[in-house]
């Protein structure tokens, strides 16, 4: 029997219309077998990086992480928990911008690489810079299996989010988030800095996380909702503070990606220093803001540009006390996740950018220019 | 005799339009009076940052600086001379971000602060919660005497910018980026890593500095002409790689600022994972790269969308070979700067936004919702 692609895609596809939707609804798996050797174990082992890792651990003063695109902002959340669980100064480098700018060396510095596919080019080549100026404790987390950057690596976590196919990362990224995670908790642990309570608490939030990201998922006719404030704009600014910055440049990026809608993310704080002069009606506002203190800043500085229509759209978690208003809405996640509440709030504005393409009638697992795994310059 | 404000502020304004104009055209005397003594005393004295700076800098081990908006992107700069020239591992972080969150203190890091006005309440805060870590390490550079940052610091280096009126920050953040370089310079002359040779050629190039700026101002007319490209567009896109990335960040905020124009900056590198989506004929691209190898490899990444008329405009250097072709424009910097470059090339990108602002009849020196010196959340 001869089965057309086509025909093979729309079997796999299921009851989705894109590989994106798909792998968005994937995710509750994807998480779930990247963590599932932890969630055994019942413990946060250096042996999960494999065998040399508590060797490799013991000798770490400083960690700097290599990544490019999603991934980078993999890295931007990472150094939240690697500073505040292991207390372990983290620096995050965009991975083409490392290999050609002189450094100052650490052979101490743990180097981490993250790509997708294992095959990043500009990773590679950072992680080769990385090693020819001494630095040999490294780790690779990635998500094929055997490809380039593991192999060159001393360490390794595999993410199990399974093949990706959209273009734009979906899965890859919050499956990165838990292994980045888990670095941060094992260090904190082999470092002493982690006692048994907060070990197995941090392990229940963990297995919670699923269940958090299906109830996050069933959001969806919501945020199929706002889409429809963005499909028909040309702009949108993302704003976030501390760990849920990270998560408001991801944002962006997809919605960049997949509906070529020019959406760009700031740090909240910095709103007032220059962005706040864009903002007008034809410029929707997301805040990923799980914090209601966050939230009453933003709401302020936002006051004066209501008048020209400025709209807050804005991500609460279950915690929060911010209610809508006129030109203020609100989703709310469904439960508060605590230290993980990054990845939760990842959904939403995975599904926000889908829809909006969607709306556009792009072509989300392809966009325009861009590829899936970037091996050039 | 009474004097209205008008006419005391076209008095003061002499053959300019707006202060902003005024203070661009103001630059080559502002970094002259800012290195006055430095250029004077014909070497890098750490005295030059207070009297008890030998003192302070022989304990640094690596350097922190604070700052936001613009201050923020001439620290991004700093960060390339300081770890390639005195070698000092070197962090940059946006003051909203540090003072909110966990981060790792280190009592032989230097705290350098950034704010023009000296007022910033963001930077002022992050100072303190600096010091409430015992942080006691501090260097303040700013531009305004006696104000609350420098008198909360242990160190401080004044900019000799004169009053800044226009909201968008133009003189004060190129006499900031030779404030720091001096800084990284005397860092490395105390550390024993640079040889009379070296530091006479930094004085030399710091010499004529002023002189560069002044030819990089008579590219005016030229420039002027680009900005019929950006004014009747919503986006644009700017481009840099290592030590021009923060300069095509602080010409994408000018832009923005004055313009209203939605101008975003990527590291060259990232382009292609994710804004190449972008790029059509409504988004022109801005280059900021004196150096021809990363001019090609953008090129190439263009290729693709030259079908969708993508269209590049080019700063680059006297030294540089690339030539103009069809959808890309070059405009070459009449000198050679070697490593005060980013200095040179922030000129032609603040022209660019003043005459994009111009066309579009925006208020240039008050922009909507922005004030001079943020000293709210």
């Amino acid at each position: 029997i001869h089965m057309s692609d086509v025909s093979l895609a729309s079997l796999e596809l299921g009851p989705y219309s894109h590989f994106m939707q798909k792998e968005i609804h994937e995710q509750p798996r994807a998480l779930t077998d990247t963590i599932e050797a932890l969630i055994d174990d019942n413990h946060f082992s250096p042996a999960l990086f494999g065998k040399n890792a508590a060797a490799v651990f013991a000798q770490v003063d400083s960690i700097l992480i290599l990544a490019a695109g999603t991934s980078y902002y993999a890295a931007l959340t990472a150094k939240y928990w690697l500073e505040s669980i292991a207390k372990l100064p983290t620096n995050v480098e965009i991975a083409s911008e490392y290999r050609y700018r002189e450094s100052v060396p650490n052979p101490r510095q743990l180097i981490v690489t993250i790509s997708q596919s294992g095959e990043t080019l500009d990773t590679m080549e950072a992680l080769k810079h990385a090693k020819a100026l001494g630095q040999h404790l490294t780790l690779a987390i990635c998500n094929v299996q055997e490809s380039a950057i593991p192999r060159a690596s001393e360490l390794v976590f595999y993410t199990r989010a399974g093949a990706e196919i959209g273009v734009a990362s979906t899965k890859a990224f919050t499956t990165q988030l838990v292994a980045l995670f888990t670095l941060a908790a094992t260090l904190a642990k082999q470092r002493g800095l982690l006692d048994a309570e907060a070990e197995q608490a941090h392990l229940g939030a963990l297995r919670q996380l699923a269940g958090s990201v299906q109830h996050a998922l069933n959001l969806e006719p919501q945020i199929r909702e706002w889409a429809n404030s963005f499909a028909n704009k040309q702009h949108a600014l993302f704003l976030g503070r501390g760990i849920h910055y990270p998560i408001a440049l991801e944002g962006a990026l997809k919605l960049k990606e997949i509906s070529y809608i020019h959406a760009e993310a700031y740090p909240a704080g910095e709103l007032k220093h220059g962005p706040l002069a864009l903002v007008d009606s034809a410029m929707p506002v997301v805040v990923i803001a799980p914090n209601d203190a966050l939230l009453e800043k933003v709401k302020s500085n936002m006051q004066e540009v209501k008048a020209r229509g400025g709209e807050l759209f804005v991500f609460a978690d279950a915690d929060s006390h911010f209610t809508e208003s006129e030109g203020v809405h609100v989703i709310r996640t469904p439960r508060h996740v605590g230290v993980l509440s990054p990845i939760l709030h990842t959904i939403p504005v995975q599904m926000l950018a889908y829809h909006a393409a969607l709306l556009k009638g792009t072509d989300v697992d392809k966009p325009r220019n861009l590829a899936k795994s970037v091996t050039v310059e």
